[in-house]
């Protein structure tokens, strides 16, 4: 199969590209990395994108931002962070994707665990909306197209970063290290770190 | 109580402050309709609405846009409609407004049916995202604050507008109408319906 990996580079995204390695062909994509760049929140670079992998059998997407602190001095910014980031930019992969799949086609997204937990409202915000748009998208898809959403816990390359939102939670190991080059066709910054 | 109801002229605002008038103090809040104007996808707006009101007991929003339409044609800005309106909308009341409520008081946010619904993956994910900022949001509150979600199902008032999307679905009467009257601070335009 032909398998788009939107966030190739990431915790989880580079556990899944070493997973299909030797077994599909793996076109990868990121906003640094990859073989090609992409930048979920804009629907300009996400139709590119499309437009260069041509026909694909399979889309997974492991990308987007989300807000982690107190709820008690949140800002509606910083809220709309994930709504931008990992929510509706996925979201924009998926609505440009189905359009891009071959017959019988996946789109996958990437939720989180599904328990609340302290100073990550935003986390249980983005994660259950991603999930409610999955219920609803399998519904309406045609040609044999299909769409899961998958809940990784917290991933063991992101305790440093992470952990201490994830007290008691049994991390689990990506298994895999970004081989991901450098997108010869861009200069941006390396990606932000994502559950 | 001293209530501030906002989205106080809708379907389910209007039943809202039908069976809390005579009971309860009621500040009623809307677009255009109300003792308040208030945008709620501004934060200027909502800050100056907890600024005229002062501080409350219990906070009841039923407001917010949302996108219904087939997930083949949609595009990122119509899901973001939903994101930025009823979504987002009702997080910023919650936000700003735990800092307005008088220890013990309470936050009850709308979401909307559980069962996803063709033409309706906005509605699916706002909702469930709504329900997922609730539920991580209900451990961080202090002061014995509280906040709930509601998930009323269509509202026989909104049929002439949302009955096509609701085959099946038994409707609710509202058991009221909006007596608002036209807020005299503002000429903004009626709010658009909601579920």
């Amino acid at each position: 199969m032909k398998v788009l990996l939107v966030g190739a580079s990431g915790a989880v995204g580079s556990a899944v590209a070493q997973a299909l390695a030797g077994r599909h062909e793996v076109i990868s994509a990121g906003r640094s990395h990859g073989d090609h760049c992409v930048d979920v929140t804009s629907d300009a670079s996400v139709e590119a994108l499309f437009a260069a992998t041509g026909k694909v059998d399979a889309i997974v997407c492991a990308t987007g931002g989300m807000f982690f602190g107190p709820l008690a001095a949140m800002r509606p910014t910083d809220f709309d962070i994930g709504l931008q980031g990992k929510l509706l930019g996925q979201v924009r992969v998926a609505l440009f994707g189905q359009h891009a799949l071959n017959d019988g086609g996946s789109i996958t997204l990437t939720t989180g665990i599904d328990e609340p937990i302290l100073n990550a409202v935003n986390a249980s915000a983005v994660n259950a909306g991603v999930e409610g748009f999955v219920r609803a998208a399998a519904m309406e898809l045609t040609r044999g197209l299909r769409i899961n959403a998958v809940s990784p816990t917290v991933m063991t390359e992101s305790l440093p970063v992470y952990g201490p939102y994830f007290p008691g939670f049994e991390s689990v190991p990506s298994k895999g290290a970004s081989t991901a080059a450098p997108c010869s066709a861009c200069k941006s910054p390396p990606p932000v770190a994502h559950v």
